[in-house]
């Protein structure tokens, strides 16, 4: 840079940036630099007031009856159409339901079920073992379940892990029916190339299913581009869905009528209402749905949609990448010597929009950054989590975080007993 | 009765049942009779006052912090603990979590893996041809899962149906490793026997879950009594949670370590902070959780529950059951020669809560009630269902909505074209 790096310069960086305005969409709490948006998004304003709108008008006053006159049948699909939107999905082949671990097995279930009819010898679920666990420990559930309950001997179906791009490759043979990966990775921040990988799995003969949890809302995706298979992903980190709000399955439109999967409750079916004694499969997206969705949970997700739709996602990702520069410019140069050693890729096309750093001391420097209101989280092992939000984080507010934890690590207040708090979600 | 049954007698009796009472602690809209808590509970006083502080505070300023601050964690065993004290359990047995359908694919998975040990014939899952249809689904969903994926000949898992108690004791031979059976049936009200039966499955070898969906909340339960496997079922009916709250599952201690389930989420864990790339079971009724839970939604059934527990369930019956005799004698008084049927059973022990009556035009009776305020709703095949709701219904909304009912068929208000709603959620 031509200009010495102040927090005044990047105040006016930051009042010349449209983006900037995002901010005002949400309701932060004073005080607090949040970094935490990739485990929990901020609250957008607007989704207390449609929770409340839920509650008090459509349950209380409406009853059953808003099942059709507020529209709570259709909103899974409704609103996963708006979200599909990021992720490159056509209309019709998204659907919000159930969490992302169950929608992940549907997915591999799916994909199993299609390889057993081409080809049989093909019993690998192969996934990172870097991976978020939830993903491994689905996978190893569904191998576990078919393999324990058959009456066969010899081979049975199992999960491999990966620990690199060329040990991806390398494993890619005639076995691997079916490779989930995560698009982001939880920890690291790393991202794989999802063209390129996709088509790698494909010309071997393998299905992909893609975890976008860290991914969506953050970097922009396109999935009908990359000619992915299923994808599957939370709507509370980066889209702002709220606590636990329900999570999202996308399966390609031409596997739609083929592909079948096991968690198949009333919802799922072609005429639920007909009450029929055996099981039809929608045709559609439906095919993927379960069971009753929480309403008031799933309606709040609208108001982070309509904010992540009104902006434009590569601005988004410019920010992204600009912030997360920043942010590792200002601790390798203001927090230098102090131990820090970044974990996350310098490479735009390689990372996602998290940013990570080991520190052998990282759980009870993350404890001290929190209580001094700048709100990062902890992953085992050793690793500080710092999520860069651009719908609500400023240059300026990257600065004062680093300076913060410049004045942690200076004054050794991280060594101070009280900071043992406990983790938090992913 | 020695006094006539009149409307201004029923106020009487009315005015000398503390249980009456309770019906202040519900919001409910003005001009409607709600005869449909069976399908969406009403909206408790308090859970609108949870919501928002779950949204606006525990989220919005709390964010990520509050799942340990506020409790988020702890949340689904919690709130299980509570609703368990409805049910026969012991603390630690039950969880909320998921869905009625997702948690009964865990238990039915569960129990052929043990029978799988234990008696590897035994490879049926036996349940009723007029359960809720979602629950032969699933079952099936199951059973094809194992077998599509198996590579072994003959023998498969399968769902049979039976369609009384004569034909589930014929059936129950060295073949059958589960049974699944709604306590309360949702269409007919007809309630098994839950000691007697649950005896005689064990007796045969076979493993049995309870779906309590319709029971819950609305007749006494005591699972431990009666030596009960499993059970699951849903909190949005009569225990007020809220539409789509997240359903529970129980599971008898004395299975917890034993038993596995294949929706192996990181909630199930023994130590899901560990990020380990191997899943290890968590000992207790975490087991059967798997990913993270709507909150606002969940934390909304506490203040349903909370009313719950303050009744008495014995009183709730006792006035179910009234308001359920009530109801047919009006109907079979006042609106004789209608051609109305009896469905649900007389007898006492032989049902639950909601009393359903068989008119050929039931869909259109049923919406022309709708539209006067009187809400039930209707099921195929013609049959007009009415939930009995102690906690927020009166003898003299019974006798009101029977009127109401005798005027639609007296003046053939029902052939209105303009009646057409769509059926609502069971």
């Amino acid at each position: 840079m031509t200009t010495p790096l102040t927090r005044q310069s990047l105040a006016q960086l930051d009042a010349a940036d449209p983006l900037v305005a995002f901010g005002d969409r949400f309701n932060l709490p004073e005080g607090v630099i949040y970094l935490d948006g990739n485990s929990l998004g901020a609250l957008p304003k607007g989704a207390a007031e449609r929770a409340a709108q839920v509650v008090t008008e459509e349950w209380g006053q409406g009853l059953i009856r808003s099942w059709n006159t507020a529209g709570w049948f259709e909103m899974p699909l409704k609103l996963g159409d708006k979200l599909g939107r990021l992720l490159g999905a056509n209309p019709g082949e998204t659907a919000i339901t159930d969490t992302t671990t169950l929608n992940l097995f549907k997915a591999l279930a799916s994909a199993l079920r299609t390889q057993k009819a081409d080809a049989p010898q093909r019993r690998v679920i192969l996934t990172e073992r870097d991976n978020f666990p939830t993903d491994i420990y689905i996978a190893q559930g569904l191998a576990d379940l078919v393999n324990s309950l058959s009456q066969e001997t010899g081979v049975a179906y199992e999960v491999k892990l990966i620990d690199s791009e060329a040990q991806l490759r390398a494993a890619l043979d005639e076995t691997v029916a079916v490779v989930a990966l995560s698009h982001v990775n939880y920890r690291t921040g790393s991202m794989w190339d999802m063209d390129q990988v996709t088509a790698a799995i494909h010309a071997s003969g393998a299905l992909v299913v893609w975890d976008l949890a860290h991914a969506a809302g953050a970097v922009p995706i396109d999935l009908n581009s990359a000619d992915a298979d299923y994808a599957v992903g939370c709507t509370y980190k980066y889209l702002n869905g709220g606590p636990g709000s329900p999570a999202f399955i996308w399966v390609n439109a031409r596997h739609h009528e083929r592909f079948w999967q096991p968690l198949s409750g009333w919802w799922s079916h072609k005429s639920p209402f007909e009450m029929a004694d055996s099981y039809t499969p929608a045709n559609d997206i439906r095919r993927f749905m379960c069971g009753t969705q929480p309403v008031t949970s799933l309606a709040m997700i609208e108001a982070g949609l309509d904010i992540a739709l009104e902006a434009d996602m590569g601005k988004v990702r410019a920010n992204s990448l600009e912030l997360v520069d920043l942010f590792i410019e200002l601790v390798e140069t203001r927090c230098a010597g102090y131990g820090l050693e970044l974990v996350t890729p310098r490479e735009h096309a390689a990372r996602g929009s998290h940013v990570s750093f080991r520190h052998e001391h990282g759980y009870e420097i993350i404890a001290a950054l929190i209580d001094q209101g700048v709100i990062g989280d902890y992953r085992e092992p050793e690793v500080l989590r710092f999520g860069i939000t651009p719908l609500y984080l400023t240059r300026t507010d990257i600065w004062d975080a680093v300076e913060k934890l410049r004045e942690i690590l200076h004054t050794n207040a991280w060594q101070r007993e009280e900071y043992a708090v406990r983790n938090a979600v992913t």
